[in-house]
């Protein structure tokens, strides 16, 4: 039997990650033209940008400017994101909406590599990231694990490391008094599968029965919605997505890691499964046109290219 | 609880049902390199050319040159496909492998649209290949619903359409005495989600509960992989796919069909999770690479892109 969800929750990464996988020069106000749109579809988050040094990402060198010029609809949530204290205070003074994320990676090569941190640097930052949440009054945001589901350095990732990992994120933040509200699973480079999805998630909920458990899959090798149903099976109802499939290129072998799964084929994988997203798909079609244009390439979204269903049942 | 199958088998479709789909002119030489790096992989059916009208389908006007130039491996079934009882002929003294296939289509009007047949006339052709292959001395072999679930021309299929299309189909093959070894159930033009998969499977098992199921997935929309795993869920081990995703364009919006699952990332869904394919992924992609250069342009499938988990572990 089947524990679906009535409805889940998406959150739109396409203008923060999506974005930060380009080659940088992105004009800031084509990157507004595709939060204005999906601002249209009924997304109730999108994650616009990103509160890092601008040396090392340029792509996001424009985070104040998106947040001073974005046209804030009610009922969404426009949020920031940061790796460390410099990067929150930076997206505090912005502005834009904040989530009290804590992140560790399973892999400590990936870490070393992506943030130049330590697993015990990685827990400090996380630490102070903590009391500094706490001075500002954010709730308990969700904690995200990096390469949960293996690394290009370390290969597959042994569920024991993965939940050690998480044992001691879960430790530093409720060290600092806070907790988390969820914990975000994340398949950073395309190790996942329906099996391992069931494995490391009922893995997590036998430790912490009481922590809701989400999932950010990237699509690298063509399991990305599979991985999303077999998540949806055991009643997983919040995903990270990306619009168009945006971040990723389904051409480019030599890319470090492909872009998130599309928001519009979770959205009408969870719809044509009766699932409730809130989100209109074709509108939804219509802002992954806007990130190709900008773009100007192909995006991997498969459904974008076909078109939904919508066109061939209204003929009737 | 899942009823994974332990092994499955995969039915390559990419010489027929890929190249059918691709533009009319790919020389019979290149044609028979894909066939013969195919024959390297492990896989043990091959479906090589299709014995059709030619004015109709002139990508397969080298059907018989096909058949007669390949170099037949043993262990490895080359198949031929057709029709009609004169496409059947010419399959019979090609000397390719003959499979006493069956089919019906549950729209009606992409039954009229694809091959100008009335459902009666469709039966009767069915009725007629039955005779030809008694007198051939051809086991039981699969019958094909297509569109099973939806069609383009007459939208969503309900379920009772689809079964009362089998029901007549096999009525009529066992008015002639024979008999089918396996249904396969046809997602033609995209229209499947994995709750559909669930239902369509299990009302056939209810009613015809002998009757082993397959599926044939093509990955319009994005869901191909995770009908598939659905499919595995229940139990389903006989797949068809194309190599590559051959016979699809992820950016051609206006293409007929998009093509079938790619071979590769469903014995990569599959070995992943512990079933057994007894294919060689490895020499797999290179069989898709060989794809991609015939055809002249990118690939639906992402594991072709991305490559396979094997160097990342063998590093360790």
């Amino acid at each position: 039997m089947s524990n679906r969800p009535d409805r889940v929750t998406i959150v739109e990464e396409g203008p923060r990650e999506g974005f930060q996988s380009e080659p940088p020069g992105i004009p800031t106000q084509e990157k507004l033209r595709l939060i204005d749109a999906l601002s249209e579809t009924g997304l109730s988050a999108i994650v616009c940008a990103s509160f890092v040094n601008q040396k090392t990402l340029p792509q996001m060198a424009d985070a104040e400017a998106i947040a001073q010029q974005l046209l804030k609809r009610p009922g969404i949530d426009y949020f920031g994101l940061w790796l460390n204290r410099k990067g929150f205070e930076r997206a505090r003074a912005s502005g834009l909406r904040l989530r009290a994320i804590v992140s560790a990676s399973a892999s400590a090569t990936f870490l070393m590599k992506n943030n130049r941190r330590t697993p015990e640097e990685g827990l400090n930052d996380q630490r102070d990231l903590c009391l500094a949440y706490d001075e500002a009054g954010l709730p308990a945001g969700p904690a995200y694990i990096f390469t949960a589901f293996g690394c290009n350095y370390e290969g597959d990732m042994p569920i024991g490391t993965v939940t050690g990992c998480l044992r001691k994120l879960l430790a530093t933040v409720r060290d600092t008094g806070r907790d988390v509200s969820h914990v975000v699973l994340c398949d950073t480079v395309g190790y996942g599968n329906p099996a391992l999805v069931e494995r490391l998630v009922g893995e997590v909920r036998s430790i912490w029965p009481e922590l809701p458990v989400g999932l950010h899959l990237h699509d690298t090798r063509g399991l990305g919605l599979a991985n999303a149903a077999a998540g949806l099976q055991l009643g997983v109802d919040y995903f990270d997505t990306s619009i168009g499939g945006l971040g990723g290129c389904p051409f480019a072998g030599n890319r470090s890691a492909a872009g998130n799964i599309a928001t519009e084929e979770l959205v009408f994988l969870c719809e044509e499964m009766g699932i409730s997203t809130g989100i209109d798909l074709e509108a939804l079609l219509e802002a992954a046109r806007v990130a190709g244009e900008i773009v100007g390439h192909p995006l991997p979204s498969r459904l974008l290219a076909a078109g939904s269903l919508a066109r061939f049942r209204n003929v009737l």
